[in-house]
């Protein structure tokens, strides 16, 4: 389901068969959790967390290139993503956040926040599937907490 | 000079020691050419081309976060990311565009944003020491020169 499939991708790019479309608005999904509504965007909690913190800022409706966007829809998205970096920072205190926007395997526009820490190898390339760490459900909504408890703090 | 080395790192945090800020404005440097300038970032081509077409929007003022930017700076960096973007995508013809932010090695804010082509795998991580591919001066000059072209056609 990339570009490797021309005719799913087209339907992929223009919105009609989009996989995040379909369940960004879920409390859980098959690959993640809700965390918190804005705007613009849905955050969401990867149930894989071999990145302690990593988090998802998924666009709500159906777009694949950052120049799709209307200008005050760019700035609202982004100023969102920064919202979620302060607040990642202030819970996982890392050394450094990285911020993504791929879409090689789902064209909708998402931003992956990623925090590194102190013991990261700087120079590691960003892996998605690189490992898989699982947490218990008391963990993932301990993190969900915090995210949004910092992300409602920060907004007023 | 990355976290792994916390004196040089802070002092590359706070700016005081930040390579970026020495040379981001210089026509070449020791990495990149400069391509376009706009009121919040400068553009520049990698002279390691081994991903076709890769280029870099560094912040011109230094920060290194994403929160650190008042809204209406973050909003003018993404418009330009954007607009990079849509020449990347005219002069090049990706089947997609990635944008990255990363600065684990110069925490200075840039974003990296790189075509992917059918023929690439959409699995690859985006790993910017991967291989180096120099072009020539003609090469490059007619790459600056075609990305210019669509900025400042698209800009007016």
């Amino acid at each position: 389901m990339t570009w490797k499939d021309p005719e799913k991708w087209q339907k992929m790019i223009d919105g009609t068969a989009c996989p995040f479309c379909k369940d960004i608005h879920l409390d859980e999904n098959r690959f993640s959790f809700k965390v918190f509504e804005f705007p613009n965007s849905i955050v969401r909690l990867p149930k894989n967390q071999y990145k302690r913190g990593w988090t998802v800022v998924a666009l709500k409706r159906h777009a694949t290139e950052l120049y799709e966007l209307e200008p005050n829809e760019l700035a609202g998205f982004f100023e969102e993503v920064a919202m979620v970096a302060k607040a990642l920072k202030t819970v996982f205190d890392p050394v450094k956040l990285n911020y993504s926007i791929f879409g090689n395997l789902c064209p909708h526009v998402h931003c992956h926040v990623i925090p590194q820490y102190m013991s990261d190898d700087p120079h590691a390339p960003i892996k998605m599937d690189e490992a898989e760490v699982l947490l218990t459900q008391e963990e993932y909504w301990s993190m969900i907490d915090q995210i949004k408890d910092q992300l409602v703090l920060n907004k007023h």
